[in-house]
């Protein structure tokens, strides 16, 4: 597959104007690493920067999936545009991806402000750590005022996940002392929303204590604007409290725009992806100095004495041309 | 402490003439990771290699302290100049490694044909597989025929320390199926020579016949020039053994040299620790440049979608110099 820039531009004029195949076809290429990415990431630059990002997080088990589905209905019915992105950077497969795909498209699939969108490791370099901000920017160009990014994946991946977006919820259920493994898994400090789902069940009360409680020691001692993170009780099997969700995260958004902490996360975000590609590129440099033996030539003058190691490496990054 | 490049020159020269003040100086300025390092590594080069380096590796307990011990009152013997660096990389605190010289200099306190010394992790940029290159070169430059490493942590660490000698020397003793311990370890295949010590014990024999099997399986498809690692039976408590070790050592050096594998090493030696302090550096003025606030002004633009990421990658690696 090869597309040349003119191609691009026509996807993302495509992709602007919301049609959907542009979009997927957009999202394929950022998946597949495709040599395009960069003309891409040019074409998209001045298209973004209007959605807003929403990051799900939570344990296997707590009801990811439906709450986004939930979540989707709610946003549509206040009139936004929507994109949801799952990704799953435990998996080298999208196969299991492409099924939670079909599955959660039943309710949305004939909804044309919805786009859902499946994102699974292809081995490329960064995998999805990279793809991933590419992605939202797809989604972002295509008008949609929200843009959901779930985590099908578990562990230390969720917290990468939950470095991309503006808003995140993390979602606990009652039971098994969720409020401690989320302290663990360091995701309180992260969570901008809680949301504890399945709240008709029992127990439920109780681990909104824990949470209150846990909440109230981990903000002890914090600077800087305080946003305190609401509590949602939802049950997102029947929808209940899905729009009290929706207006946590628009009163989330409301206190970033009013505190600059939108434009603060947005920047630390660009900063991160740059140095990123950055230390990437200088890598792929070194290596192909290396392979062209310059590297072979300088240690063997090393090992008969007549430069040490580190004049060596001095030259070796010469040769970079640095 | 402070050094002109007047004093290391100073220093290497009485190195040079034998002096162990100095050489103990100059392995402390290694170890403490001195900005004189640059300046001594120029020094150095063109006095050395000339010692063989001999690693000396194997599981706690086989007793490589005393057959360490033994080996150097053995090269003497044959009149051999002798440097000993034991090290430890899995300790940040030379306290332990101070104690165990002390204990084994009391053998060869009055002799001035021998150097040890222990070295320790201090925590410096890359710690000691940093520290050990440059150690050896003192202790080569001393005017060491040979210089022993002996490794008194445990683990991965080994094989890396391995990594810096000629000829690896590892050790096992009776007992416990060292030989398929020694084969997961991924030991076997860096081995130049077995060492079965406590060989009055019971169960060498099989030890023995365990670790020829364990050759004549890891060698068969191997190309290249062939050396067949021979074993040799010590008992270090009685020095038994030792002479057929050091004749061990000496032949493989021999061969080494018949069929250009000494060389061969150290190139591949020489290559790996070029091309590690260059990525070192430069991820050092990586991290100049953002310290210099060029990301800042770069994330800022990429967030009002004035530039995409790559091309702000780009222009920090411009700032680079690159």
């Amino acid at each position: 597959m090869s597309f040349r820039r003119h191609d691009i531009d026509a996807l993302v004029s495509h992709a602007r104007q919301g049609q959907a195949r542009a979009v997927a076809r957009l999202i394929s290429l950022v998946e597949d690493g495709a040599p395009e990415l960069r003309a891409l990431a040019a074409a998209l630059a001045r298209h973004t920067g209007r959605a807003q990002v929403v990051g799900i997080t939570g344990a296997p088990g707590v009801g990811k999936s439906t709450s986004v589905s939930v979540l989707v209905t709610a946003l549509r019915a206040a009139g936004k545009k929507v994109g949801v992105l799952a990704v799953d950077p435990s998996s080298p497969f999208s196969g299991g991806a492409l099924l939670g795909d079909r599955v959660r498209m039943q309710n949305h699939a004939t909804d044309d402000g919805v786009f859902i969108r499946s994102m699974a490791t292809r081995g490329h370099l960064g995998g999805i750590a990279w793809a991933t901000p590419q992605a939202l920017r797809v989604l972002d160009a295509a008008g949609c005022d929200v843009v959901l990014v779930e985590t099908v994946g578990v562990g230390q991946s969720e917290v990468e996940v939950v470095a991309l977006a503006d808003t995140t919820v993390v979602l606990l259920a009652p039971g098994m002392g969720d409020g401690i493994q989320a302290a663990k898994a360091g995701i309180l400090e992260v969570a901008d929303v809680f949301v504890v789902n399945k709240a008709d069940r029992e127990g439920s009360d109780q681990t909104v204590r824990e949470l209150k409680y846990m909440i109230s020691l981990g903000r002890r001692g914090t600077a800087g604007p305080s946003w305190r993170p609401p509590i949602v009780r939802t049950v997102a099997t029947t929808a209940e409290g899905a729009d009290d969700l929706v207006r946590a995260i628009e009163e989330h958004r409301t206190w970033m725009l009013g505190h600059g902490e939108l434009e603060a996360r947005r920047q630390r975000r660009a900063e991160a992806e740059v140095e990123a590609i950055a230390l990437a590129q200088l890598r792929g440099k070194l290596g192909d100095v290396l392979r062209g033996s310059a590297l072979h030539g300088l240690a063997k003058r090393v090992v008969v004495g007549e430069l040490d190691v580190y004049r060596a490496a001095d030259e070796l990054i010469a040769e970079l041309g640095v």
